[in-house]
């Protein structure tokens, strides 16, 4: 059953429909017409400006025919007609906020527990079924980094993984670069050294939010990879202490690499982002290119040092951490914004030759919603 | 003069050099050290964790000597030395925070007065003299934009505008994409449509944040290319109503784009966003792209139509408008983050061709700073 109702002065609609009700401004439903005249029917890009929308817009009528609702705007004296099951799915009329640190997009937080149950896919399956491809990318998606198995020992592989989804990120480290004992590192990452868990690049702005390490050669004691999902970190620390999170939040961390010629990156950020409405949105920690933090006022920052100090430590605990071996031909991908990945120290006799580069999850994401998608229609 | 003042308790210094005081922290003092042990001497990357440092630290011992100020900590028992420039550069003690809306790292806001100074570089001179790129990477940080002339007329010539300072941001558009008339277009860009001043890709989460277009046939009537600083418009937006300014800011709005078969972007982004200490940090302003919005709260959303409404009327006003006509090998780059660009519409005889590609500001940052980088240490 479908039923409307207007405001008296025209400027809002109530809407049942199936059960459920949602009230609607006259001027969004204006603005979020799908008509031709509003919507290009090829590309679906919006063909008119607010400018083209009158202020003093008002639905003068209202009614249900064919399933669809149509609504009469004036002054233009034009009827519209809306899908309600769409303009349900697109309700705005719900309850306020929530607490700051919530999940957004279907994110789940997870700790140690879930390394009975990696995130996996099988390399093949992944490039040639389009539904191991969707399952493998939305648990990208979901838990933030996967594994991907079975994959050829193959210089310049890692690019096959891209491929599943998106575009390499180039920048100053080339369109790969390779992870294995160098001397005179320009990067600490190019040695034997154990490595805190950190995210990739809190110098860069804006940073990789994809990364990608393939490993080709895996003879060496030691050097697991270990994952920990940051906003599970924040959460713990939000939950821990309120304002320990809100200080790491509310104020700018500074990062910075410089050792390459020719190359300065330095970056202002939070370590915990949010967006505006308290929904996280990137994680950024590195002890490596962490710079001098200027942007905290000088009474603020002793609590911010005990807050920074404890998410190392949370970030630190196994309880949070996620560990495996890779083997030649196996590799995974982690959001850069959220997952933050360590390796373990490695040396003696062997070698260890990973390759890495970046790319980002818009292409994660958009891929996998145009999976999704037909099933969705479908199921509708 | 140099003078160094500890607190009873060893948690904090105060510093007074050449006239000027800051205290200090401790904690962030044994972080923030450059000696050998805490930063490696090639790639200048922290080698300690903040969990090496012992939570119950204390400053035991100052001391100025060779113009350095020496600190001794305990428990550690060591004593590192500081360079007070560097200090007193890098010192946190200072006032309460701005009103939301400031500028952040020497940008400068404009309007139509900019159109008699264009900021322009020549194609030949910033490929090859330091001072020239220099000159012209300053202009882009500055004010978000900048023209760059004399260029080849060529096929792909765009990329050697990348090369200046970064690398290519590819995407589902390519690694570039045509601007001209086509039939059946994927993106209204690609018709000769006048377009609104937006910025480019929103649903994109990286936004790209550099766009270069480059003009390769010009014959057509029309087709001028105009650009607005986003960050202007917002602080007038600001100054005329703080609190349209504050929704655009504290909400988020949605854009969209599914134009291609396996492409479908989207992004939950405000439309002015602020790092948490309220610098501007982006906007995003794009009608076809936009997407409906369902995360600003039932009785808020009015008023942040009011707010969007008078954000795009500022946007439009002549008064903050530059505008400009690309012959061929002419091409201009805009900090997508910041600087609307427009295009006039054209029609009728004659052709108009231009390749656009994205790449990103961390890379003229860093270029910019590189080159900086040898003047400012040769002027202390």
């Amino acid at each position: 059953m479908t039923e409307v109702t207007l405001s008296d002065r025209g400027d809002a609609l109530t809407l049942n429909h199936c059960g459920a009700t949602a009230r609607f401004h006259a001027i969004w439903l204006r603005d979020n017409a799908w008509d031709a005249g509003t919507r290009a029917p090829g590309n679906g890009q919006r063909l008119i400006a607010l400018r083209d929308i009158a202020e003093d817009l008002a639905i003068t009528g209202a009614r249900i025919a064919g399933g669809q609702v149509h609504l009469t705007f004036a002054p233009e004296g034009r009827e519209i007609a809306y899908d309600p099951g769409w303009l349900m799915a697109n309700s705005y009329d719900r309850a306020a906020p929530r607490t700051p640190g919530w999940l957004a997009d279907g994110a789940e937080a997870w700790g140690a527990g879930l390394m009975n149950d990696v995130p996996t896919g099988d390399f093949d399956a992944v490039r040639t079924s389009s539904e191991a491809r969707r399952t493998w990318l939305a648990q990208i998606a979901r838990y933030g980094f996967a594994k991907l198995e079975g994959g050829p020992v193959r210089d310049g592989a890692l690019f096959d993984v891209v491929d599943l989804f998106g575009h390499v990120r180039q920048t100053n480290y080339g369109a790969k670069f390779e992870v294995r004992t160098e001397v005179n590192p320009t990067n600490l990452a190019y040695t034997g050294l154990g490595l805190q868990a950190h995210t990739d690049n809190p110098y860069r702005d804006p940073v990789p939010t994809v990364q990608v390490l393939y490993c080709l050669e895996s003879t060496a004691e030691g050097g697991e990879n270990m994952v920990v999902d940051g906003f599970a970190a924040a959460r713990r620390l939000r939950d821990e202490n309120p304002d320990w999170f809100d200080v790491l939040s509310r104020n700018c961390a500074r990062f910075e690499y410089a050792g390459e010629a020719g190359v300065r990156l330095t970056s202002r950020r939070p370590m915990i982002e949010l967006d505006p409405d308290g929904a996280l949105r990137a994680v950024r920690f590195n002890n490596r290119s962490a710079a001098a933090i200027t942007d905290v006022p000088f009474d603020l920052m002793p609590v911010y040092y005990a807050a920074y100090r404890r998410f190392g430590q949370i970030i630190d605990d196994p309880a949070m951490e996620v560990s495996f071996r890779l083997n030649p031909g196996e590799s995974f991908l982690v959001d850069n914004t959220r997952v933050l990945h360590a390796r373990k120290g490695y040396s003696g006799a062997g070698t260890r030759w990973f390759q890495g580069c970046y790319a980002d999850m818009d292409g994660v994401r958009s891929t996998l919603a145009a999976l999704q998608a037909p099933a969705r229609e479908a199921a509708e």
